[in-house]
C-alpha cells in the first residue's frame, strides 16, 4: 500500500449517517482510506478530541452581484466578491459555496452566467458552484439557455415572487419549473407575496410607520404562507419539484408539511436568522434594527421556536446563511440615506462565517441536534440536492478532501473583527459560542489552521453540478 | 499494516448516507478499514457489481412466545424459534433480529427475560436483542424489575393497548413510559383501540359477519386513529418518547405528522404488509384470506399508497416484518378450527425472510425510494433507535461487519418452499423481485452465499442495548 | 283590528330558525301579522298541508350582460334578459334576483351600472340589485365611483382571479377589498388561478386533448385552492371580509375551515352543479359535456360528497345557480363551432328555475337538510349578507310578503319544456323531483299559481341594499 | 278575533333567525299572535326601547344532587335545590332549566329519576327536564330502563370519562351511545381523560404543588383534546350523535372542526366560564383561586380568545351555565378543610343568573356577535337539540310564551348580593355589565319584573323531550 498525501489521525468521524473513531487518508484531495489506523502519510494532523466533518456547503449566498435597481438592495454595493466572501467562508468552517448567476431583464442568461465566471476567476479560495437565477424567462431562454446550461451543471435555478427587478409571474414560473424539471435542474423559490407586501408598505408608510420595525408588518407571516402555498401549487400543477428557500416560520412550514403529506416533493431552507434573530432585533433603537433587516424578516420568539423544531424534526432540508453583504454605510444599507424608511434599506444580512458555529453551539451542544442531523444540515443535505454528491458533503472513500476539523470545546464571542467578510457589522456580535472550526482543507489542502490562513485566492474551482436522474437508481 | 482477516474487494458501499466504490477491510468480526484499494487478505471476496449494505436489523419479530389465552394468537402454536427463525432472516439479508421477552401477567418480568434467554440460547445464526413487553406493570416491576433490566441492555419496552391478556391501562402506560425515559428505555406502543374492538367483533358476529373480511371492519382505521392519538397524547403527559409500530394507514400517519408538528418526538414503523397486502387479500375466497390476516389490518389502496407516501417522505423511521409465525393449520391460524370467526383465527403473517427484498425491489428499484434511504429503513434507523448503533446498522470503522451483498439485478420468485421459516405459507406467493441479498456476514463470517448455509446455530450472540442519553454528545 | 289585504291560512310556515302553524297576513305588501287564526282578509289563500316558505334569493345569476372577449363566454350571447330570467326564477319560487353590473375594462363604473338599470327596467317580474363587478379599479372607481355607487345600495362587489378580460391582479384586489370593507359592501370573489388554467390549457391542447371532458383537467381542485387560499389571504391583509362563490370541492373547503379556524371571516357560496353534475357528465360523448361546462367545473363523486357534507355543517352560507344562460347553439356554447376546443366553448349552465326543487328534493326530503337550514340557503343567509334583510329573506312581522308556498309532496320531472328560461337545454333533464313551489307571491302580490303566470314584467322594483354596520347592534 | 290574555307591546322581537318590531300577542300561555299592531288585551307590557328574547334556556345545571364519593364535588353538598336554583335562573332571563338526574353506581336508572321528580317537585318556578346521566350501565339499563325513560321524554343522556364514581368505559360508552341513538336521545360527554388526571395529580402532589392554580396543571389542554378526541371516535363507531359539553379551549375545538370535516354530527357546548375567567383567576391569592376551579378548568387568555372565536363561528352549539353551586366553606368547596390540595376542593363554579347577561354584554353589546346568534346560544339551539323545540326556545306563534324582555342599556354591576342562588360567591363579582332582562314571563305569566318577584315555586312543569327522528321531515 502507498503512503498517503495525508493521514488525519486520531479524529472522531461524523458523516449524516455515522459517528466513529478512524483516521482518514487523502491522496490526491481525496478521501481515500478510512480506517481504525492507517499507514504512512507524508502529513499527519492530529485530531485528538476533535471531531473531523465534511466542510460545510452554503449554498445561499450573494457575492459579487451587479447592482440593480428594483431588487430587495435598492442597488446598493456589495461588499463581498468572490474573494473575501469566500475567504470568510474558509474561516467559518465551510468549503463549498453557491452564490448567484442573475440575470437581469433583458439580458441573456449565459451572458450573467460568463459574467459570473468572470467576477469569481481567480478569486475563490474554495469550490463554487452558481445557482441561476431567471428574471427573464424569453422563449430563448427557455428554449434553448436554460436547458444548455443545466446540462453543462448548473442543476439549480431560482426564481423570485417578490422584488420589483427579480419577480415572475405564476406562469413564467410553471414555464421555468417545467424546463428544469425536464432538463434535471431543481427550482428554488423565494417565496414571498410581491404585491402584499407594496400594498402594505404604501399603507404603513403612510401611517408614518416607517422605522425598521414595521419591516416585519410590510411582509407578515400570512405573506409568506400565501406565496409558499401557491408556489407548491405551482410545482403541483407543474409536477416538477422545488425547494423553498429561507422559511421564516410557522405558517410557511405549515404548508410545507401539508404539501408532504398529500405526497409533494418540496424541499425547504431555513438560516440562522429565523433561528437567533427576531423582531426584537428589528425593533432595536437608533436605526441599529436595519442591521437585521432581511426579507423574508426574522419573526416572534414563537415562531422561532418552530423553525427549531423544524431544524430538529427534519422538515428543514437545508440550512444556508443568505449572505447578503451589505455594509451599514451609505453605500450599503443606507444607500438612501441615514433614517430612511424601511422600504429604502438595502435588506440582508451577513452570516457566511458564522453559520456553522452558530447551529454547532446552539443546536449540538445544547443536544437538541445530534451529530448527524448537524453534518447533513451544514452540508451534506446541499450536496445532494443540489448535485455535489457524492463528490462533496461526506467524508467518504472517493470524496473531495473537503474537512472542517472541530474542537467541539472552543469557546468563541463572536465579533466583526474577527470576522473576515468585508462588512462592518454582524448581527451577531457578543454572542458566545462553544465549538469552531481550527482547521479546514479544501481537497486535501490546509487552507485555515488555527486562525492563520494557508490557502490562496483562486484555488477554488468552479463544480459542475448534475443531480440524480428521477426515479434513477444512484449507484448505477 | 497488518493483514486484514477479509476484504470485500471492488463493491458499492452504501450507508444511511452515502453510497461509494470501496473495498471493506475486515478483521476480529469488525469493519476496520475502507479505501479504494485496501491491501492484503486472508479471504476476499469479489463484490464486482454488487451492492455492499448494512445487514438487515428486523426489529419486530415474534420467536418462540409461550402459548397464551387472550392474545391476538389465542394461544396458537408459533412455528419458529430462535433456529427456524433466524435462519430464516440470514437468508433474507437480516443479520440482526430483535424479539420479544413477554410478561404474562402474574409473571416476574425478570422471569420472562430468563425463560427467553434459555428459548434463544444456543439457537441464533446471528446476533440478537429482546425487547420487553410489559402486561403486568406491579410496583416491583416499575420501581425494581424494569430500570435494573433496562440498565443491563435492554433499551426497549413495548406495550399494548389491545388484546386482553396484554392491554394495559392509560395509567399503567403513563407509568411505563415514565420510568422508561428516566432509565433510558424508548417506548414501543401497539395503538388500536381494545374495547371498540370488542364492541364490534360482537355486532358483527351477532350479523352473521364472521368470514376474515370483516376482520378490517372489526378494527377500522378509526379505531387505529383513536388509540395512535391517545398513545401520543400519553407520551406528552408523561413526557417520554413513543415509537408507534405497524402503523397501517393514512388517519394515524396524520396523527403522528400532527404530533411532529407541535413538537412531539413520536417515532413510526410500518411493515410490508402495509405496502404489499389490502383488504382485497383478506377478501380471498376460501377463507384464504386469513392467511392475510395481522393487526391492525392490511387497509384498502388508497392506504396502501399513503403508506408508501410515509415511506418516501420520511414520516416512518423504522420498517419490520413483524414476523408472527402461524402455520394455516390445526394448531396455528385455525387452531380453533377450519372456518371460525374472525375473530377466533390466529392474527399475525410471516415475514423475516421476505422484508427487505420486498423493500428493495418495490421501492428502490422502481426509483421511489433511493438506496441510502432503504439501508436507514433497512437497518440504520433501527439500529439508532433501539441502542445498536454505532456497533450495528452500518458499515462504518469500528462496527460490526453485519454485511449483506446484494445483486441488484437478481430476479427471485417468491415461493414457500424457497423459505427457511417453518410456516406452511406466505401471503407473497409468486411474487416476482428484483434484487436479492446473495452473500451474508455477521461479525465477519459469511454465513449464507448464493443459498448455501455456512452459519450454525449458536453463533449468534445477545445484544445488549443501550440508548443515547437525552441530549448528550453523542461521540463523547 | 282592521281588515288584511290576504291571509295565507293554515300553512305550515317555515323561517332559518322555526317552522310553526301559523296564517300570515299580508297588508299592502308586506306581512303585517302571523297568527294561529287570524281575522278577515279581502282575499284568501288555503296553504293546508303546505309549507309557507320564503321565497327564493338567487344572489349569484347572469342576465343580459354585454358580449365581451376574454370572458368565459368568450362572447357568448346570452340567452336570458332580465324579463325571461326573473320569470325562470319565479317558476322555480324565487322571488329577489342579484345579477350583476358589468364594468368592462376602459369603462366607468357607474356607466356599467346606468347601462344595467336601463337593461332591468320595465322588465323584471320579481325584485332585484345588482352587485357590481370591478374589472378596471381606476383611483376615480376606487375614490369616487365605488363608495358613492355603495353607498347608493349596491353593498356587494364581484372581482374576479380568472377570465383574461375580467381578472384583478393581487394589488387590485386589496384595494377593492379596502375600499369596500370601509363603504360598507361585502366582496365575492371567483377564485382559480389564471395562469394556470392558461398553462394548463395549452398544455392539453398541444397534447390534442380538447374534449370537454380535459375543461376539469385544465382548471383541477389545486388551482381552484390556490386561488381560494390567495384570495383569504388577500382578505387577511386588507382587513376585509370576503364570499367565496361557487366552491366547488374539498380541497377549497379545507381553506375555507382553516381560515375561519383562525378567526378570518370567510363566507362561501355552492352550487346545484357541485351537487348534482359531475366529471362524469364534462365526459359524455358526443361534446354533450359541453352542456355540463361551468368554471370551476364539476368535480369526481367523492368531492359532490364533500360539498354536500358542507351545505349540512354550516360551511356553506349561499347556495346560489350561477346561471349563465347560453344556449347549445352557435350564437352560445358553440359560438366558436360544433367541435372545438373546450376553451372555446362558452362557460356557464342555466339554473335559476331548478335551484330550489333541487336542494329541496335531495336535500329536505331525504332527511339530509331540516327545512329551517334549506331556507337559511335558499333565501335568508342572502338576504343577510347582501343587505336585504329584515325587508326579504324571511317570513317576519315588517318584512316584504315575497313568499313561495310549497307542495311538498308534488312530483316534478324535470324536462326543458317545462323551464321558462331561453335557455335550450337543462342539465337536470329527466330528473324526477318531489316538492315544488306551486304559488308564489311577490309583495304580496300572487305572479305565479299551479303553472298559471299571473305577474307582469316591470312589477319588479330596483333594491337598494346596505349592510349593516360593522360591530353595531342590529336593532338600534 | 278574541282579545288576547296579554300583550306586549311596541317592542324589537328577535329570533334566532329574525329581528322585528312587533307586538306579541299571548293566551292561554302561549304566543298566539306577532303583528305590527294587534289589538286588545286583557294585560299589556309596554316593551318600547327593548328587546323582546326568548326567555333563556339553561341545559347544563346541576341542582339539590345527592352527595357522593368519588366526583368532581368529593361529596359536597349543593347549596341551590329546584327552588334557590329556579329563582336563580327567573332573575336572570332564564325560563328553562334542564338539570341532571342522577344514576349512582348499582342504583336503577329509573329510582333515579324518580328521586329526582321527588326533588323538583312543588319547587320549580320556571318549566325544567332532566338529563339522564348513566353511571351504571348493566344490561338491564340498556335494554330496559334507557330506551323507556327516553320514550317518556328523557330525550338526553349524559356520560362521563372522568370522576372516579361516573366514569364509563369506552365499551360502556358505545352501548351508552347505541342505545341512545336508536331510542331517540342525544348523548352529552365530559370528556376528559381519567386516567391522564390522576396520575398528574398524584405527580403534582408528590412535588408539592398543591395550589389552586395546579388544577390546570393537573388536567391540561392535552388531556381534554386526547378524550375529546376519543369521544368523538366512539360516535363514529357506534354511529350516533353526540355533544361534547363545556369544550374550554383550542385543541378540544379543533378535534372538533377535524370531526365536522370528515363530516361526523358532533355539537359542542361551552360555558361563560371560558370566556370570562383564565388560569389567572385559579392564581388567586389566599386560596381564593378554589372559587374559580371547575374541570375542565378555565385556560390562559390565547384559548379563551379561541372559545370566543367558536362562539361568534358557530364552532359552539349551546352555551350553558354548568351551574354547580358550591358554598365557599367547609359544606361546600373546602369540605376537606380550608388549604387542602386542589384535588380535593369541589369542583364547580355557579352561574345560572349571570350566564346570560355575560354573554350578552361581552358579545352582543360588544357587537361581536349579532342578536340572533345570541338568542341561538342562549335558548333556540339547546332547544333544538334536547328536544324542546319548538315548545320552548323561539317567539313563534304556538310556542310558549316564555319570553325575558331586556332593556340593552341597563347598567348593572355583578355582586353576590344581588344574585338569588345560595352560593356565598360569584366569580364574577364587580363586573359591569350592560343589558339586564328586566322583565321574565313564563307560559305567560309574569314572574319577575325589575327585580320583583311574581312567580311562586311549584309553577314549574316537567317538560317531556322528544328529539325530531334522525332523516325525518321536521315539520310532518
Amino acid at each position: 500500500m502507498t503512503e498517503f498525501d495525508l493521514i488525519i489521525r486520531h479524529g472522531t468521524v461524523a458523516t449524516a449517517s455515522d459517528t466513529f473513531r478512524s483516521d482518514v487518508g487523502i491522496t490526491a484531495g481525496k478521501v481515500v482510506a478510512l480506517g481504525a489506523s492507517l499507514g504512512s502519510a507524508k502529513e499527519t494532523i492530529d485530531a485528538s478530541g476533535k471531531l473531523v466533518l465534511p466542510g460545510g456547503i452554503d449554498a445561499h449566498c450573494h457575492l459579487d452581484q451587479p447592482r440593480a435597481q428594483g431588487l430587495a438592495s435598492g442597488g446598493a454595493i456589495m461588499a463581498d466578491d468572490f474573494e473575501s466572501g469566500s475567504l470568510s467562508a474558509v474561516f467559518g468552517g465551510t468549503t463549498t459555496i453557491v452564490p448567484f448567476a442573475v440575470q437581469h431583464r433583458g439580458q441573456s442568461l449565459r451572458a450573467a452566467v460568463e459574467d459570473y465566471h468572470r467576477r469569481a476567476g481567480g478569486k475563490a479560495y474554495i469550490d463554487y458552484g452558481f445557482h441561476l437565477i431567471v428574471s427573464d424567462p424569453t422563449q430563448s431562454v427557455l428554449k434553448d439557455e436554460l436547458p444548455s446550461l443545466i446540462a453543462e451543471g448548473h442543476a439549480s435555478v431560482k426564481v423570485y415572487m417578490t422584488y420589483e427587478a427579480m419577480k415572475l409571474s405564476d406562469r413564467q414560473i410553471l414555464d421555468v419549473l417545467d424546463v428544469n424539471q425536464r432538463a434535471g435542474a431543481l427550482t428554488m423559490i423565494h417565496a414571498e407575496n410581491y404585491e402584499c407586501i407594496a400594498w402594505l408598505t404604501e399603507k404603513l408608510e403612510a401611517e408614518g410607520k416607517t422605522e425598521p420595525r414595521y419591516h416585519e408588518d410590510s411582509r407578515p407571516m400570512a405573506v409568506e404562507r400565501e406565496a409558499t402555498h401557491r408556489a407548491i401549487t405551482l410545482s403541483e400543477v407543474a409536477e416538477a419539484n422545488l425547494l423553498i428557500v429561507h422559511v421564516s416560520g410557522r405558517d410557511a412550514m405549515e404548508e410545507i408539511r401539508r404539501a408532504r403529506a398529500r405526497g409533494v416533493k418540496i424541499f425547504a431552507e431555513t438560516c440562522p436568522q429565523y433561528l437567533f434573530l427576531s423582531t426584537r432585533d428589528l425593533a432595536l433603537p437608533d436605526f441599529l434594527g436595519a442591521k437585521c433587516m432581511c426579507s423574508p424578516p426574522p419573526r416572534d420568539p414563537a415562531n422561532q421556536a418552530h423553525v427549531w423544531q423544524g431544524i430538529e424534526d427534519g422538515l428543514f432540508d437545508i440550512f444556508s446563511s443568505d449572505h447578503a453583504p451589505y455594509r451599514f454605510d451609505e453605500g450599503g444599507k443606507l444607500m438612501y440615506g441615514p433614517k430612511v424608511s424601511f422600504s429604502k434599506v438595502a435588506n440582508g444580512i451577513p452570516g457566511l462565517e458564522t453559520r456553522s458555529a452558530l447551529l454547532f453551539s446552539e443546536g449540538v451542544m445544547t443536544g437538541r441536534l445530534d451529530l448527524n442531523r448537524f453534518v447533513a444540515l451544514n452540508s451534506t443535505n446541499a450536496a445532494k440536492l443540489y448535485g455535489l454528491h457524492p463528490q462533496k458533503g461526506t467524508i467518504a472513500v472517493g470524496a473531495d478532501a473537503d474537512i472542517a476539523i472541530w474542537d467541539p470545546q472552543r469557546k468563541v464571542t463572536i465579533s466583526n473583527d474577527m470576522l473576515h467578510h468585508n462588512v462592518d457589522y454582524t448581527p451577531y456580535e457578543g454572542r458566545t459560542l462553544t465549538g469552531w472550526p481550527v482547521t479546514v482543507l479544501s481537497r486535501g489542502q490546509v487552507i485555515c489552521h488555527e486562525g492563520e490562513l494557508l490557502g490562496k485566492p483562486g484555488q477554488g474551482k468552479f463544480l459542475k453540478r448534475f443531480r440524480a436522474k428521477k426515479g434513477g437508481t444512484a449507484w448505477t
